[in-house]
C-alpha cells in the first residue's frame, strides 16, 4: 500500500518537552527521525543530533511509515492532522497518538483514521519526560494488536516497558485518566495536609518523613482493595467506613477552624456518608465506588 | 505524690479493637495490666492472659501510675474521665491519650488535666491494630518531655517506633490529622479511579498493577514537595499547574460523561484554577497550599 520510499523510520509531530524527549530517544537508538512543530525553532537541538526538520506536517508524515504525535490535547492533534494535505499524506501509514485526552476522544480519532485509511494506535505515557529512553518509562497502548506488533520495534526504541491493553482503542486513555485521577487526588490531599500542618505549626519537612510512610502503605492497600471492588464485597473489619468518616470530620473541622478550604475532603466525606446512609456503615471505605458507579 | 501502692504497671481504658491490641501488647511484654471498658465482656480474652478487669474506671485508673486511653473520640474520653470519681483518682497520676481527635480537643484535655493535677500526654497511633506489639507500629507523642521520658519504658512495651514531637500538646493530633488527610484523600481518589475505570470496561484488578506504580512514585514526590512548600517556591518545570488542570478537566469530563460524581476532583481542580487565575500558571501544583493557607 505504501511506497516504502520514506527517508525516516519515524516522524514526530509536536516538540514540547515530551515530544523532544521522544525524538531524542529515537535518535539515540539510531533511528532516522523526522520532526515537526507548529511553532518553529524547537527542532534546533534535535537537528544537531541528526533529526530532519520537516517544513510542514504533511511533509513530516510523508517521511516515515510511522508518525508519533504528542501535543497538548486532541484539539491540537485535530488541528494538525485533520487537514486535507496531512490526512491525505497519512493514508496507508500509521499514527501512534501519545497525546493525553479522554477515551471518547481516542475513539473519535480512531473513527476518523479508519475513514481515511490511516492505521491508528492510541497510547499514554505514564512517566515524566526524564524517563523517556530509560528503563523507567511506562507506556500504555491500545488498538489493533497486529498494528501494534508491526510498530513495536520502533516503539521499543523509547525504552521502558510497553503494555498493549487490548483492541478497544479507548483503553490507554481510560487507564491514563484513572491513574492520573489517583495521582492528582493524592497530590491534592498532600497539599491540603501541608496547609493544615502549617496552620498547626508543623512544617512540611517535619511532616514529610511520616507522609512518606503513608505513601508507602498505599500500594499494597490498592492491591487488596482491587479484589474487593471487583467482587463487590467490602470488608470493613478493623477499619469500617464509619471510622473513616470520623477521621474525615476531624480533618474538615480542623481545616475550617483555620479558615482552610476543605472542599476536597468534604466531597469525599459526603460520598462516605451516603454509603453509611444506605446501610453500609460496617463495610470498608471502598464501598464508595458503588455509590459513585452502581452496578 | 502518689502512694505507689498500685497493683499494675499500666491501666487501659477502652477495649475496642485498638484498646485490646494495646492491652495484649502490655501483657505480652510481661507488664501487670488492668483493663476496663464501658460495656462489659470485652476483657474476657485479656483476663485469660492475665489482665485484671476493673469494675469501674476509677478503680482502673487507681490500679496504675499510668493510664492509657484509646476510645472512639474525645467526647468518649470526656464521658469517662471528666467525672468526679475518675478525675479524683487520676490526681498525681498520668494519662496517655491515644484516642484520635483534633489538636484543639487535645489542648482542651491538657488544660483540664493541668487544672486537676493530672499528668497528660497526647498521642496518635498511625498504624493498624495488627502492628501493635510488632516493629511495624508507629506511635506519635506530644506534651511534657519529662513526663514522656518517665513513661517511655511502659510505652516501649507496645513495640514499634515512638516519636516525641514536642512540648506542644496538640502536635500529635496535628500530625495525625495531616497524615489521615493524605491517606483518606488518596483512597477517595483510588475509589473514584476504580469507578471510572469500571465504566470504561477496565476492572480494578486490571488497573491495580499500574495504580501500585502511581502509589510508588508518591513518597519521593512528597519529599521533594515538602522543601518547595517550606520555601514557598514551586517549580513547575516539566509539570506546570496548567498541565495538571488539563488532566483534571479530562478526568472530570470522563467521570461525568458516565454519570459518576466528580466532586472530589472538581474541588481540587477549582483550587488549581484559582492558583492559575492569580498568575501562578507556570508554578508546580503544590502552589495550591498557598491558595488554601496564604502566608
Amino acid at each position: 500500500m505504501t511506497s516504502h520510499t520514506e527517508q525516516s523510520a519515524v516522524s514526530v509531530l509536536g516538540l514540547g518537552p515530551m515530544g523532544r524527549a521522544l525524538a531524542a530517544a529515537f535518535l539515540d537508538a539510531g533511528l532516522p527521525t523526522t520532526v515537526w512543530n507548529r511553532t518553529p525553532g524547537k527542532d534546533r537541538e534535535l537537528a544537531g543530533r541528526g533529526a530532519v526538520g520537516a517544513p510542514s506536517p504533511e511533509e513530516a508524515v510523508a517521511a516515515s511509515r510511522l508518525t508519533v504525535v504528542c501535543v497538548v490535547n486532541y484539539d491540537a492533534v485535530d488541528a494538525i492532522v485533520r487537514r486535507g494535505a496531512v490526512t491525505g499524506a497519512l493514508k496507508g501509514r500509521t499514527v501512534v497518538n501519545l497525546t493525553a485526552d479522554t477515551p471518547a476522544r481516542a475513539r473519535d480519532t480512531a473513527a476518523w483514521a479508519a475513514e481515511h485509511g490511516i492505521g491508528y494506535l492510541d497510547g499514554a505515557i505514564m512517566t515524566p519526560t526524564t524517563t523517556i529512553g530509560t528503563p523507567a518509562g511506562v507506556f500504555l497502548h491500545s488498538g489493533s494488536e497486529e498494528l501494534y506488533r508491526e510498530h513495536r520495534p520502533v516503539l521499543d526504541a523509547l525504552g521502558g516497558t510497553h503494555t498493549h491493553l487490548g483492541e478497544d482503542i479507548g483503553r490507554a486513555a481510560a487507564y491514563d485518566i484513572a491513574l492520573l485521577d489517583i495521582f492528582w487526588t493524592a497530590m491534592a490531599g498532600y497539599a491540603h495536609a501541608l496547609a493544615v500542618a502549617r496552620a498547626e505549626g508543623v512544617s512540611a519537612q517535619e511532616l514529610a518523613p511520616f507522609a512518606k510512610g503513608i505513601g508507602e502503605i498505599l500500594p499494597p492497600l490498592f492491591e487488596l482493595g482491587a479484589e474487593e471492588v471487583d467482587n463487590g464485597r467490602f470488608s470493613g473489619e478493623g477499619n469500617p467506613i464509619t471510622s473513616a468518616v470520623s477521621s474525615m470530620a476531624h480533618i474538615v473541622h480542623t481545616s475550617e477552624s483555620h479558615g482552610i478550604d476543605a472542599g476536597v475532603m468534604r466531597a469525599a466525606e459526603g460520598l462516605a456518608r451516603r454509603a453509611i446512609g444506605l446501610g453500609h456503615g460496617t463495610d470498608g471505605f471502598l464501598r464508595i465506588t458503588e455509590i459513585m458507579n452502581p452496578r
